[in-house]
């Protein structure tokens, strides 16, 4: 068994310094609770309402070679902990919405948002990383980020790569992912964490609610709509394992693929 | 707008000329509320736990040459109105979990069910059919059958294929498909239409609960757990057929098929 946690906070819009701090308060309070591996929201350096690419330019940083990943690569081996989280990343020819993984030992990898949600279309490039499952000892952690959650592929492609909890950054507007991430837990038979944000910015509202589901769809804890908070469960890779639905239904070996359409 | 309709009864075991009378009868109803299109639940002429084979191969009937398409088509005919039933097919070579589509003008087509759940496994053969969306005018309606709806790909399949409206009839044991019905419905932007069954049979309870879910993820209409009932809602296949969720995001032309596994 092993701990993992979401960190529930409202970022300052274009003010990682604060953002930093506020996350490295949250996150030891996470780690005292228990928790091996931490996830923090999207974009949870920078915000998220954009009024243009000038902002953007002004707080997204490289990965892994910037600002934000130095500060979680510290926080990390500071505490001992592996963390998930959502920033702004600074690349070639433009920026994307990422997730950057790090652990004790330092840098692990990033993901980019494949599918990016309204407004992000006019700042961020489509991810080109494909999903993602690292692989870090304790368990198999897949990432995903927010409106990626809608699409019914994206945690099935991380579950067949082989994660035993995803791992979702998020800035949720809309009201469905606290309902729907426990059908994705049950569906695949893995673990889901979902790290929202709380707040308004700039007139929009984020829904909070952050949880960690099981592989059973069992809601395992839950924050409220508002409040910086952090949720820590404890999660048995040995059921994420085990596709095994009853006696006779493996959830996996019962897929019939010459029947699906991609 | 059409009205859609699930008929929830409790199918008496082995009896299948009683099922035809309680079908009869609350097809009726339903038709008579406004349904132009009834789903009756998996297995609504011949009940659900057979002990043995020889059991199943008392009561069931090929399709559509069968007594219960007979029925069916008599029934579909003298309503005006389609209907999808869940039924026990022979076939060459053994038996399968079907559905059976009719309308006013006779047989429609049929379905066999591409999951099977547990101890299903002892009697029935896994579908050959692959997953089928029948043209029926007023809605392009497509068929899956209780335990595909644990996989995505069933529901996403049908979506794909252009249903506007997911006739799915159901024995369901577990708890959990009245949550996750509307995750389907809001992930693919169609109409699900669950028809289950209740009541109990040689110990195995079956959970009611039948409902009609909108692109929105609302539910229009569910059952109780128990009772013989009917549920009718109206459905827009404007709404089916238009998979923008906002200005920027049609979920269906966002989904980025070279990152999703199959």
């Amino acid at each position: 068994m092993v701990g993992v946690a979401f960190v529930q906070m409202e970022p300052e819009l274009l003010d990682p310094e604060t953002n930093y701090c506020k996350a490295e308060r949250l996150t030891r309070e996470a780690v005292e609770k228990g928790a091996s591996l931490v996830v923090l929201p999207e974009l949870f350096d920078t915000g998220y309402v954009f009024n243009d690419a000038g902002e953007l330019e002004a707080v997204a940083q490289p990965i892994p070679s910037g600002r934000t990943t130095e500060f979680l690569e510290w926080l990390a081996e500071d505490t001992g902990s592996f963390i998930v989280a959502g920033t702004a990343e600074r690349a070639d020819g433009g920026f994307y919405n990422s997730a950057v993984v790090v652990g004790p030992e330092g840098y692990v990898g990033k993901y980019r948002k494949t599918h990016l949600f309204n407004r992000e279309k006019l700042f961020f490039k489509p991810g080109d990383t494909g999903f993602r499952v690292f692989d870090l000892g304790f368990a198999r952690v897949g990432v995903m980020i927010c409106f990626d959650w809608f699409f019914p592929e994206s945690a099935r492609t991380l579950a067949l790569m082989g994660a035993d909890v995803i791992a979702h950054p998020a800035n949720l507007v809309m009201p469905y992912a606290p309902r729907a991430m426990p059908v994705r837990a049950l569906e695949n038979r893995v673990y889901t964490v979902t790290a929202d944000r709380v707040g308004e910015e700039r007139g929009v509202v984020f829904t909070g609610m952050s949880q960690i589901a099981a592989p059973t769809s069992e809601v395992l804890v839950q924050a409220g709509r508002t409040g910086e908070t952090v949720g820590v469960a404890e999660v048995d890779v040995s059921l994420s394992r085990n596709k095994k639905l009853n006696e006779r239904n493996d959830v996996f070996m019962d897929r019939r693929r010459e029947f699906y359409l991609l």
